[in-house]
């Protein structure tokens, strides 16, 4: 078993950086908060005797030999970048629990035919730059490079420009390494685990997610002396389309869920009529047609609205991922580990996206999940028991070392 | 009559301080370009044998002497700040309207027994500052002055703070001056005049206003793991208090209007169920009690909206003043002027908010209105034609030297 106290006193040790204004994380994708994280984790991967390797995305990569030169590495690991209100554990506890098991496997001698490796995935919440999981989705192919790093963020300021500046753009060609396979460990994000009172939650799928970005354009005009018959809000029809949004979502409940996070109005003035609204739609589900069903209801439907109002309105897609099956073969290393340490577990369906998602495509891969309070994350209110995290960190290091061959 | 061309060029002169993006003006009250806006009247007022008074909220007052010492000078002017995308008529048009006039007067050696006096008045739009029309409020004894300069903006700077930075802070204490009577000129910023063809409004009552920021709080979490039933989504309250302030304003119709200029969304992030909502509704009518009754439904409704959805829900006034019935004396003043010149004319309720509506209750106050095209303001695409403006501005010459006994 790893050392729960060691765990959580590196936790909280990276929860010094970025720190947010209500005890959560705002160490948001390649700001300098990103580099100073990558700094820590570095130092203590070097403390640990792992070889450091670095892509030219930003993905870093830190090795633990294994006795078979030839063997394809087990790869651990998830991101350290928080979303600007986020939590200490989305995305940390993966990274530095991969950490842990390679420091008690040091402690205890336990030597691998596969090599280990823990990785950290830039940008995995796409807060400051859309989509999300952008590097792990250049590793497995889904993004072209050139085109990732052109994202830019609400500034305009380009993901690549970024990279450089903060100094974390290694040499190695992305998507290069061959793995043999790999395990992610996350918090649920969600409510079912801490109400059904289990430890472990085994992750069989990943729904998949569309992204919509909406523009509205109306007129910008005087919101004292135009009179209501001539307006064209693109506030208000923003609003409704708001309301569409639940309704497609709810229509498809309990298998479906949607909201807008991303608003903004211009010019944002207290006495101006909106002339233009820009809000991204996020709508996702286990089921493939689904999302397509409620994309197609969202541009039906919002077309319409602004039809009657006067209103002009454009789609973009700024991200989306198919629904995911997780490789058989590693769900059950993650299952029977669990069930060897004696955790109470279930199989589980992720609401949220993963780095793990993506992997998948191009290595066998599972992911593990622990409890998180409330089933709350991208809060930085986000809170896991010392207990939870021991015990997700116990079931990783069980099926990596299965699957790592001991 | 005033000179056309050259009013026309001082407008354009004064259009290329603080460019907007789409031919209009971003100059916002007590940024660098509203000083160099400033100092470039200051100029044209010297040039024009000007003398330079400037009050503690940065009010300016260019005075040319009348012929009796002791009596009172009459006021015109207006405001030089724009909107964030705003026009260049807007306010500009009342200021260098009332150089026009002086210039015409020193052309044709005109000599007045009340000296006039040309006003630029601070922070008239409320964008940057809430609320709108602050330093003519302060002049006219509506809001204390420490109360005003403790006004910040989004980023949390003082008004007085900028006051200084920008230079343009006065010893003259505000609201000292006496006036015999204030004459405003102003694009309509409605599409009544150009409509009716008529040339001139001669405005009679100004409508009056109500500014409720709204503040939303649910709870913010992840929108792909949340499920549907547990959201606290502030973003939904937020779109559903919108629709109701539509529904409101049309229900007193025509006699009311009603929108939220000025929406943010925390923490704005993609993937996060928004956890608060931050919006202010203006509401206006020229019947105070249709106003209050807005106001009432308003909390009343939205408070109702919050209370099913689990949301919680705070009101703040921040900005608001009475419907104003103008002067009969000036009224009289502005029609008798465009009656003899022979321009076409109606009187008109100012849907705006404007710095006579304060002024009006310290001094015999009238406002002169000309058409703007489309009825478009508080936009970068705002529009008036030379004709219009001089028209403005001879009635606005005739009103003043009529009332400062030529
Ligand atoms: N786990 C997580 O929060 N990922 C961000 C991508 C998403 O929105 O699901
Ligand atoms: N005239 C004008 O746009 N004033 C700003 C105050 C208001 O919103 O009416």
């Amino acid at each position: 078993k790893i050392n729960p106290d060691r765990l959580w006193d590196s936790l909280m040790e990276m929860a010094k950086i970025g720190p947010g204004v209500a005890g959560g994380n705002n160490r948001q994708t390649l700001t300098d908060e990103d580099g100073e994280g990558r700094k820590l984790f570095q130092s203590w991967c070097e403390d640990a005797g792992l070889a450091m390797g670095l892509d030219s995305m930003g993905n870093m990569f830190a090795r633990r030999e294994g006795t078979d030169k030839d063997a394809l590495p087990v790869y651990v690991g998830s991101h350290l970048d928080t979303q600007p209100t986020g939590g200490k554990y989305d995305g940390v506890l993966g990274v530095l629990g991969g950490l842990e098991i390679i420091r008690t496997m040091n402690d205890l001698g336990i030597k691998t035919k596969h090599p280990i490796v823990v990785t950290n995935w830039t940008n995995e919440e796409g807060t400051r730059f859309a989509p999300a999981m952008l590097a792990s989705g250049v590793f497995a192919g889904v993004h072209a490079q050139d085109w990732a790093e052109d994202r830019t963020d609400a500034e305009g300021t380009r993901f690549g420009d970024e990279l450089d500046r903060i100094g974390w753009r290694g040499d190695e060609p992305v998507g290069a390494r061959k793995m043999h396979a790999f395990f992610e460990l996350h918090i649920e994000q969600g409510p079912i685990l801490e109400a059904e009172g289990k430890d472990i939650g085994v992750v069989t799928h990943g729904q998949g997610l569309s992204w919509t970005q909406v523009t509205i354009e109306g007129n910008a005009s005087h919101t004292g002396s135009t009179p209501m018959p001539m307006r064209k809000n693109a506030g208000l029809g923003m609003a409704r389309v708001l309301e569409l949004v639940e309704q497609i979502a709810l229509s498809h409940a309990p298998d479906a869920v949607g909201a807008a996070g991303h608003i903004d109005i211009f010019p944002n003035s207290r006495n101006v009529i909106p002339g233009k609204a820009v809000f991204t739609v996020d709508f996702r589900s286990p089921d493939k047609a689904v999302i397509e069903e409620m994309e197609k209801m969202l541009r039906m439907g919002a077309s319409d609205i602004c039809g009657q109002m006067g209103l002009s309105i454009a789609f973009e897609k700024v991200g989306g991922f198919d629904p995911v099956t997780f490789d058989e073969g590693c769900v059950a290393a993650v299952r029977g580990a669990a069930e060897r340490l004696g955790y109470s577990h279930r199989d589980l369906i992720s609401g949220a996206g993963h780095d793990a998602c993506w992997i998948n495509r191009v290595a066998p891969t599972a992911m593990v999940m622990c409890p998180c309070v409330d089933g709350l994350s991208h809060n930085e209110a986000e809170e896991i028991s010392r207990e939870w995290a021991a015990a997700g960190t116990d079931v990783l290091m069980h099926a990596a070392l299965e699957t790592a061959e001991v």
